[in-house]
């Protein structure tokens, strides 16, 4: 999507390649929304640390980042003979692989970059498969984004507000994203609407990533503190609530998704207010049968007990011309301990939002009730 | 309550009165849950002051701390005649009013203290009944207090999980609390349970001041991002939900009380929680007929955009030994910027529960149903 430097508008995707450079290109995702950054990464090494490390974050674009490193190695190779390569490239998957080891899109994704690669002989071949399976992947993901914003598109009408929590945006896929697709979507269409952010605690997504991407498209918005919600639902503030989601499940309709999901879901069931999950087919779990099967990860508690900011705007200009700056993160980004130090702390990452409450599930191939994307598994990739 | 320092638990009410130095001593709440500290306002001028910062915060505490402070200035007359002395009476008056001026709270408290002065006709006379006034109006705040508490311990079992929103405890009193007093009430008969406190963004009440105070008191307890209720109560954790009210309207049982507490009750709601409101019977509106006539107060835009904490511990231990912690708040106290700078924020202080969601109010009275008050009204201190 366009970002906006000194008064200019310019395009950038979350993850993108240099093939003269042979360099993987980041947004530097650890610094925004206090500075905007892209970031090469030169070797295949350094790209499964800026996953490892969450410059870039969301499955999607950890996918395309992951499937880029892949192509990356495997062009780096400076030695003879295919099994030598072959050794090589099997190297380049297991460290990319480790950099998030309980993620599967990046697996996935270098799964489909491997099997392209097979289909050549030689080495200089299979290095030139290698990136076109990569740069596929990565338009492929950008296709499906730009399918959900078609159909979640229709939604949103003239005049609407529209209620997001966490960021589901073009930061955590390749580009456009897939809750914030329809947004985009919308505002092409020239519609005008009016979006509020949850903030999403502990980690502020919405906030940090979800707001300043907004700014960026310059669609109207404001951040509210998670507890807000229920009362603009309550003053008729909230016309239409739509989220992303980490898991959703075939079988049932259930929708595991950012802490906080399953309260407004429950807030808008209350007032009547329609409730969608835009998802890339990737995420729908074909297999559990409950949601109560879904492990729901416990995060740190430093996350609930304190949060991570900048310290003052005056101090940013000033770090940034010095040369500390260009090597390591932000020296001003500060963590601030808020909570009382002797309390403990429950965590929990995900809730799981039942298909009851699930207006509907806005998909690259339609928007579909809950319940029935178990009926359309054959067209949405599912099981046989 | 007690706090302990150094292992030693000793008793503390959140506002108390130096008669031989004339101060009015409070805990210093900025510095919680950091740093705790008693400080003493040598003069009336210093505890409106205490009063405007927010030293001392909460409805209970700031009527009582004014009530106190009427008495101090009242005690300082170094002058001659009633006529001066009564001058300098409404001075006193005048100066704590505008502390904070839209409270209802301490200017109640203070007519109490003048009309106690009233009864007598010398000036040592009336400067005696004023402190003994305010003396009355801290205890009698204390034994409402302890009747929420006696009431409403009865409705915590052994094992149960408890959620609360925000600080309606001890230190928005003079001691025990309104919302916790039930918590203090149960642990004194040997009850054992546990508390979950929402930590209550933008402005971290719960974190700070509740998980302090139940740290203090040994109550198990664990703080939670707000997002994090529903999913707690989807899983059958919370057996029983109590907050605290900034106006409880008298007419229909609707509750005002800190943003966020709507949507709890909206969740407890669905999953067939039992949800309290304790309150003292001054928060009790029997004018107002309908909740959207409550002005909802909106705050300031950098409680949403970030947050106070303290930088890190080390610094902390530094900083205490530093001779300008003394004099002013802790230096290491920071504002970090969270979200996205360019963006717009909106940010209600409070919302509107209506008697639906509300299972029973908890007065000092006993517990009633929210459409019950007005039938109570004359027991319960409204109109004739």
């Amino acid at each position: 999507m366009n970002v906006t430097c000194h008064g200019r508008a310019r395009h950038y995707r979350t993850v993108a390649f240099d093939a003269a450079r042979n360099s993987v290109l980041l947004i530097e995702q650890r610094l925004l929304p206090h500075e905007f950054r892209i970031v090469a990464m030169p070797d295949f090494r350094q790209t499964a640390r800026a996953i490892a490390d969450m410059v870039v974050r969301g499955a999607p674009a950890i996918a395309a980042t992951a499937a880029y490193g892949l192509a990356q190695g495997a062009r780096a190779f400076r030695g003879r003979g295919l099994p030598d390569f072959q050794r090589h490239v099997d190297t380049v998957y297991q460290t990319l692989k480790a950099a998030r080891p309980t993620a599967v899109d990046p697996v996935n994704a270098m799964n489909q970059v491997r099997r392209a690669m097979d289909a050549a002989e030689t080495i200089a071949e299979q290095q030139a498969l290698a990136l076109a399976a990569a740069e596929d992947f990565a338009n492929e993901d950008v296709r499906h984004c730009e399918a959900i914003g078609r159909h979640g598109a229709r939604l949103i009408r003239n005049g609407m507000k529209v209620l997001t929590h966490c960021n589901a945006g073009w930061l955590a896929c390749v580009d456009i994203g897939t809750a914030t697709a329809p947004l985009y979507a919308a505002q092409a269409r020239g519609k005008k609407f009016h979006v509020f952010c949850d903030e999403t605690r502990p980690r502020s997504q919405g906030a940090t990533l979800t707001a300043w991407e907004l700014a960026q498209q310059g669609i109207s918005h404001q951040i509210i503190a998670d507890n807000a919600a229920g009362h603009l639902m309550q003053r008729g503030q909230v016309d239409l609530v739509i989220v992303g989601s980490d898991r959703t499940l075939g079988r049932t309709g259930e929708v595991a998704n950012k802490i906080g999901t399953y309260t407004k879901a429950v807030l808008a069931h209350r007032h009547g207010i329609p409730f969608y999950v835009a998802i890339p087919l990737s995420t729908i779990d074909w297999k559990l049968g409950s949601g109560l099967a879904i492990p729901i990860e416990e995060r740190h508690p430093s996350e609930v007990l304190g949060a991570w900011g900048v310290v003052s705007t005056a101090a940013a200009a000033d770090a940034r011309r010095a040369p500390r700056v260009t090597r390591h993160l932000s020296p001003l980004r500060a963590y601030v301990r808020v909570a009382n130090p002797t309390s403990r702390v429950f965590n929990p990452g995900f809730d799981v939002t039942p298909a009851e409450l699930i207006t509907g599930i806005i998909t690259p191939l339609g928007i579909f009730k809950p319940k029935e994307l178990w009926a359309r598994r054959h067209d949405l990739g599912g099981p046989g």
